[in-house]
């Protein structure tokens, strides 16, 4: 078994959850590389030292380019706000170093076009960091769609809701401004992805999308609160989108709907050990929405736990990805979403805030 | 006590259900007014003596006009398919007596607008039947929202689906042409129609909508499986629906949620006695979704049952009907919906086709 | 279509209902024997007066053998308190008159022992008003059992529960006293009686059973406030159920969960349209609970809607009670459940009462 | 920050969760001392070496008492069979080391009369393994209890389900034979002293229980498949438990509901994220059950993510007990539940299964 060490950007929200991960990984799926947690940079030399003593880190820095460089420093998790992102991750495949990125890909079209092209440049891994979409539930979902299980798509609703800036009386931060902090940019990529990976691509959009609360206690607000979509997908269904920060009540609403011509499923994060599968055989008495228990049955799920719902929470899904990116390493295969996979995201960010922009139908083909 | 002579124009799905609610309405509400069920029509003799026989009517016709003309029908229910509605209901107007007609209000705009016309210039009651909208836990969030307990309305999703012709081998039928009978023209009435209760008038719109299996056994499809529309509220809300008679698995998915700055309300009528209510109040660690179970503490439910959570179901729906219109008869007083709301949802449905065949928004008020 | 005078002792709760199931069932369920509402008595002779003009009937009076004599009054609905439930009866089984008596079987096993004997010498159709069974899911859930579906019963775990009484500051009435009307005598009759239709006999039962709040404002308390049963099944399943007028929260809590050898049967009264099925067959990883719609493919349903997912609600299962029994007057044949039948709740009932009082197992035989 | 040495016996379904557990909890909870993965113990060298490798020990062993005496090895966590637990945490409390060890406390109340003698008279820290009431919405459940938010308890409902031996042609393993193996041995711990927790002790119990399928191929069945009791605790409330590894369909039923003078709790483990909340105030009509998702409001939710419904899983429970175990010897305080805790459930369980030998009430004292 060889160890790799790891290197990760940021040591927030996600920065903590990476560093977990990377703790883990090993034990639960036994990958065939051990991750040594090697070094941790945050903005300052302070939160840095704090976050290499709390998450076992051998080193600390404040400078994103010496962890980049460190030769200990074999492989790249970006987990800093999406303006950094595409500096980081250009300097590491530059020295050949597989990167890691967070959602979204970059904090614009530009970017992630070219954190695309480093990427095949460099010819390493690269992978982005769409977590939702590796429960067991959702993985099994896809699996379902791609067996025919459900037959020809004909509808696709999806939603990412939260409810973090419901209240009228929460302050302006960074997160209400810059429309990569927005719902578009920053909630919106999952569900998108989720679509592209249930569906397969989306043809055209047609879009809308709103600040709710203009000014907020610190200051105006310069993005999006939530954010709609219609569109067509390449597969000829048709499909429809909501994302909002706003949304009172939701915690975690990344859920979606889909109806084919012989049977349909339905998701939602907030129960994420649940799959609710109908099909369309067998009596009518007896049909009905199957409420599936996530279990060793379905991906990914016997490794944290042989009992079928005993369930996995979110941290696990970091887990996964973590096992998905070593192993994408240690075999030099490509997983899926790259960075390529990740731009596609942002594609169809872009044409939608255009067609909403102008009141058309946008082709994501044109962006 | 007083007793009024009904008559009912269809004994199909709704004829039926409408005499039936006029056999047990006065019982219930103990209405001033108690229906005396007079005559039935239906498209052939044979069909209206049988209709005449199981619900106990006294007389039967095949001749609409008959029916309309008849001195001891004192109130009209009209129950037959949408192309037939405006002229029986002219005719009733012309006559002075009160008309209940079923939704959609006729089977166009033009013939919701003479229909509008003629109740107004008749000045009698006018009634459209949206029965979804009165079950006791509808009404009850409209009182809700009116009552300002989620705060200003941000969000609004709504959904009518059923799976009726979900089955790309369920054969074609009168069902499956002319737009009227398609899901704009049959589903979407409901839903359309209580996103208009609960929320106020819709000022713009953007559609979509498609034939999804063109081809039937029996011959070709002329009329939409499903359809999506993206709106503006007059209030300044978003809105995104969706009404689909290809929704696999989908029963009667007549469905809302509905966000504001002070809580959220959700809504399944296939769960037709709970209401899920949100508020952003007390402390964090106890908010959630309440399930409210419907009972005698909500509009229309204690003369079903004195007990809570007992339940109400399809037919007391029609019941509900039946005594606004007997009490709006007896005070002589219009009882919402009126034929003039029945238009409001066909101009929404207008501008939705429209904005779907140009591909831009339309503004309702240039329908 | 033949005619019959139903007359009804008792305008309340359940009196009303059951005006109200003789007022539509002929058109919802087109029964040969079309009722006419005859005579309604109650205990004052305002009451039955306001009672009659209420609901309809050409008769009122405040003398129960008044009714029962009445020779226009051709069947009996018995809708008043368990104590009065044997003598009316048994007065009308001398005149060969046809009785649907409201659940409990009279006031005690004394009562319904003499009931049965009555209505087995009258030879006349006899029947109780267990109306929770006769839901179309409930129906369902007993044919599949009985099918075979869910294969070798193993367990069974019922309850009946609501929250009338769970506040303490509840005032005592006349439920607050006489076994009778407490949890087991007014509540347990309806799940137990589930339990038979669903299950078959009990062999064995063990109970406990208290008084939770044993003085309430206006008095004191002499009956029970919830209980529990241990019991097996003459099948040799095991059971467990439970009754409570306290169970805070709970507003309609007539709830069972059944296993098998094969499959596994949830139902919860509080969502009565639908019925929860696992079957242990097919790939492990599509297996789950399937929530079934009621629909018309299940019993009783077609009648009060041809569209499934569209749900009836408590008053329709009065009707399908009301159908049953015109029926089986109809065609002279006694329906489930019989008198004998509310009998076998009852001889349940007091053996579990007499086991809680003596802390041992008893033997149904015994009792 | 100290690091401590971390010897786990098992390397199973436990022995596993518990190295995982002990690989993130620093990185998670932050805790003052910081597991060292010093060496696992497995019944063969071969697989003691396998899960070694695995999970990442420094050392394997293949006999248990190495394992306890190796000086580095300073904590142990007893991850083997309920037979060998006795044994080991004997041995590991003459050494004056703090013992974790897994539920049940030992194979019968002889063990576990005399684990807690041993560790008591040693001082050291002990702890079972009961992790399902150390998920967030438990914990939040015991908190709302105790702070008297649905007032004086009146009811609980508890039960353990699974259904891994529900197929009758499961065969027959070492979980098939021996007491501690069946239901009240195996399942019946978690959830009594989940009601212990919950509730306080138990004063009186009634029980039952049954082998279902008595043979199974590959041999006699000689422990129990299903189990129930009565209880009452000494705070005077009633009580109803279920146990059971044949309940088709079960996955995790690890279940609950609660009931009090001003409100109830129900939760079910298979939707381990939510708890569901009755409050008896505010007006009738805005009453029910709040579905409450955890959150960082939630006791130890943050730790694992700051986004609340984004879920904790199987795993994280076990995360949980071993930030609650590294404190409590960092601090040198015993931590709910100690070995006397998971004695007093071993009580409750033989005296249940005594009084389903005699067919009377024991009374927990006479354990
Ligand atoms: N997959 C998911 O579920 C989530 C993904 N994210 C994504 O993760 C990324 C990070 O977000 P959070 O962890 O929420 O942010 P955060 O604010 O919690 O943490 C950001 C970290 O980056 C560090 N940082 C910021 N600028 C830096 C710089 N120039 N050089 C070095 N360090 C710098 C900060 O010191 C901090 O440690 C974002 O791209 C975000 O969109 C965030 C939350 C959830
Ligand atoms: N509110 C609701 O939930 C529903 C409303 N509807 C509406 O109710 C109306 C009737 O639909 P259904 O009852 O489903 O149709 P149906 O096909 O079941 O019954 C139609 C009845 O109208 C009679 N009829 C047709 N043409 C006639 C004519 N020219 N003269 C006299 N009688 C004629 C037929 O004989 C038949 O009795 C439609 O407008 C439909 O949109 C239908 C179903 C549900
Ligand atoms: N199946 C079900 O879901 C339910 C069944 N019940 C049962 O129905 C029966 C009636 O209960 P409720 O309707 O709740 O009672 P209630 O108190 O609402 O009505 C009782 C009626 O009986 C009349 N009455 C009482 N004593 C009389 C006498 N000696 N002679 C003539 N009339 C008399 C009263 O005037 C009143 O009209 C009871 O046996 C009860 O257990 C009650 C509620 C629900
Ligand atoms: N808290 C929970 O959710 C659960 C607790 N348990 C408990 O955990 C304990 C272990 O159960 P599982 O992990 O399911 O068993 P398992 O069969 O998966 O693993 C048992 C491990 O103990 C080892 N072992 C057995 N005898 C040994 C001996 N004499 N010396 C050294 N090693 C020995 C085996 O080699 C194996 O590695 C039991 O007490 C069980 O009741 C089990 C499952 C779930």
């Amino acid at each position: 078994m060889a160890e790799i060490g790891i290197g990760i950007l940021g040591g927030g929200y996600m920065g903590k959850a990476h560093a977990v991960a990377m703790s883990s990984v090993g034990a639960i799926f036994g990958t065939a590389l051990r991750p040594r947690l090697e070094m941790v940079c945050a903005s300052s030399a302070q939160s840095a030292e704090r976050y290499r003593e709390a998450y076992g880190f051998a080193r600390a820095t404040a400078d994103w380019r010496t962890l980049v460089a460190a030769p200990e420093v074999e492989a790249i998790v970006i987990a800093t706000p999406q303006e950094t992102h595409r500096e980081i991750a250009e300097a590491a495949f530059s020295l050949g170093k597989p990167v890691f990125c967070e959602k979204p890909l970059g904090a614009s079209l530009d970017d992630s076009a070219a954190m695309v092209a480093a990427a095949e440049a460099a010819g390493v891994v690269n992978m982005v960091g769409f977590n939702y979409i590796r429960t067991p539930a959702s993985q099994f979902a896809r699996k379902l769609i791609s067996d025919g299980e459900i037959g020809d798509i004909t509808w696709f609703r999806g939603e990412h809701t939260e409810d973090f800036l419901a209240d009228p009386d929460a302050p302006a931060t960074w997160r209400t401004s810059g429309m990569a902090n927005g719902t578009m940019g920053d909630l919106a990529p999952h569900m998108i992805n989720g679509a592209l990976a249930l569906m397969g691509p989306i043809a055209r959009t047609m879009g809308l999308y709103e600040t709710v609360h203009k000014t907020r206690p610190g200051g105006d607000v310069s993005n999006d609160d939530h954010a709609q979509m219609m569109c067509r997908f390449a597969n000829g269904a048709m499909g429809q989108m909501y994302f909002s920060r706003v949304a009172t009540g939701r915690k975690m609403g990344y859920a979606y709907e889909i109806s084919g011509t012989k049977g349909a499923i339905r998701f939602d994060q907030e129960d994420q050990n649940a799959l609710w599968l109908y099909r369309m055989d067998g009596p009518e008495a007896t049909r009905g929405f199957t409420k599936i228990l996530t279990g060793p049955a379905h991906p990914d799920y016997e490794p944290f736990c042989q009992g079928p719902g005993h369930g996995t929470g979110y941290q696990d899904q970091i887990i996964i990805e973590a096992k998905d990116f070593l192993n994408a390493i240690a075999t030099g295969t490509a997983i899926w979403p790259t960075f390529r996979d990740g731009h596609e995201v942002n594609r169809v960010i872009a044409a939608t805030l255009a067609s909403a922009d102008s009141g058309t139908w946008q082709d994501i083909n044109d962006f």
